[in-house]
């Protein structure tokens, strides 16, 4: 947090959580970077997302971080989750290399299916060059569905940069920032 | 408020409170403790809650503060309130002594159901250390759970600790609280 | 705003206002006071409101501002307003003197009743003392009241003093700001 | 951001945009501004808008921004749009002449209609001046307008000045504001 011109400062470390039988599943906001123009304005840079993790159960609540796979939902992405009626489900497709040399080797797949109480999200990795194929497949009930919607819904003006957008601080106090 | 690093500099008591005619029952927010990590991040520590408050009426507008019995409500049991449809119930139970040599002694025991003008919501507590058996309902109406809903939707990403993964401060101020 | 400890530093002036055929109708929120314990604590001392103000017209888009009535929603009636269903009604009694001598001397009554395209929105201000009666009544467009919703929705927590209960600012940046 | 008083310091650009087959849509807030007044109080001088700015395709992946047409969001229109059914479908015209000796010349007219996957949101801008008329349609999905619904709802009330009622922040603070 505190992030700005696109450097860090110290991050914050508060994921939303859920163990469950055969995988965990984590959600947490990834903040977007912004760069300085000449004009003195703020561009975002690269826009922010919230990056889910999942990692498989290797005993009785015993998880394996290392074999974690990650996929980073993009504003758009959040959208679809937030509006997503009880019966609905919603599928996304990503290639972590694409635009480079490696386009289409490695395919991740994040599905949103309902069940009788809540939703199956579930996470399909193909990765052709280490010869690697991950699924994971979590139930989320729908309190834990809530928080999610609550809190992505929350966190999306942020992963905009739309936050930026506030006039409760005066222009006095800018300054006063500057000359400490 | 203003805590950090898991300290707190004066607190501030705003509960919403409903005064019916068996008992009161009164809602506030705990935030989160943050703990600083080697790396310079702050980590979640002890998760926010909703603390609920009942206590029992004794009298024409009088009740006894004294006799209140507390339900912390979790982010995940926030996340079921607030999805509440009109018609749905919801209940939970918790043993404060969990995974302590006491685990079982204490149960408690949330339920949230409908009626005709809003919800009943009801706390039972057995205490079987200190052989009580106490028992509160308050009806809640509408416009009171309508209350409960903004305001505890306003609170959860603050008790998930998800207001601080924010960019509305720009580095120079930061720069200001590190040399302090 | 930036008001503490129940003192006021200059205001916002930033009402909702729509002006209709026979009566304007403006809303803006009315921030809670705080007292300082001796335990250091900020305790809510005045519950915050939005104040609803009402004046008649007096010709084409002229309107008599000498003649306005106010009604201040509680946080529960802004719950019941902002969880209002469209073919839903609701009605508010105010007694300004109420616990005083001259209570029942004035009554105030607010209603919110459904039609074509909207709401009505309506004042009775029925005051003994003055032998007056006032009546307001302003048609109130779906797009109008869906402004209402989501602007009482932000404020409501302000309202109710749960915007305090924030882990956004170190603890180091309250000492900077005490030096200065 | 931290504008006051009407003036301005180094705006933010991080605009939502889509991109489409025969033009591009981008959406982001213009805060109000505002004056200062004899008693000290800050009152909204320009109320804040949500811009709509449409641009059209010229080859794959091509846009020309110099033909660019602007539609600015009210409040109220704002409403209109986030309390839109999915079956709804809203309209509204602009003269950004009003009021001038050429009123009339220039007529805007927005429209959002529902498809089958979320919405066409349309641009006519008829100038009788330049002799143009332009048109912009833009399909938009059920997840891009759940995210523009989101981040509406978010800016609302900072559009209409009401993050400025807040009172997160003690009176030290104030003081070192007004020192400097």
């Amino acid at each position: 947090t505190f992030s700005a011109d696109g450097k860090f400062a110290g991050g914050i470390i508060a994921p939303y959580t859920v163990y469950k039988g055969k995988a965990a599943l984590s959600a947490a906001p990834v903040l977007p970077t912004f760069s300085k123009m000449d004009s003195g304005s703020l561009k975002v840079d690269r826009r922010g997302s919230i990056m889910l993790t999942f990692w498989p159960a290797i005993g009785e609540r015993k998880y394996d971080w290392e074999k974690r796979q990650r996929f980073a939902l993009s504003a758009t992405e959040v959208g679809s989750l937030i509006s997503l009626g009880s019966k609905d489900s919603c599928e996304f497709f990503h290639d972590p290399s694409m635009l480079s040399s490696n386009a289409g080797q490695v395919r991740k797949n994040l599905s949103v299916k309902p069940n009788d109480s809540g939703y199956f999200i579930s996470l399909t990795v193909v990765n052709n060059i280490q010869q690697t194929n991950d699924r994971f497949s979590v139930p989320v009930s729908t309190a834990e569905f809530a928080v999610m919607r609550a809190a992505f819904s929350f966190a999306l003006p942020h992963l905009m940069g739309w936050d930026r957008y506030t006039n409760q601080l005066p222009k006095k106090m800018r300054f006063c920032w500057n000359v400490l």
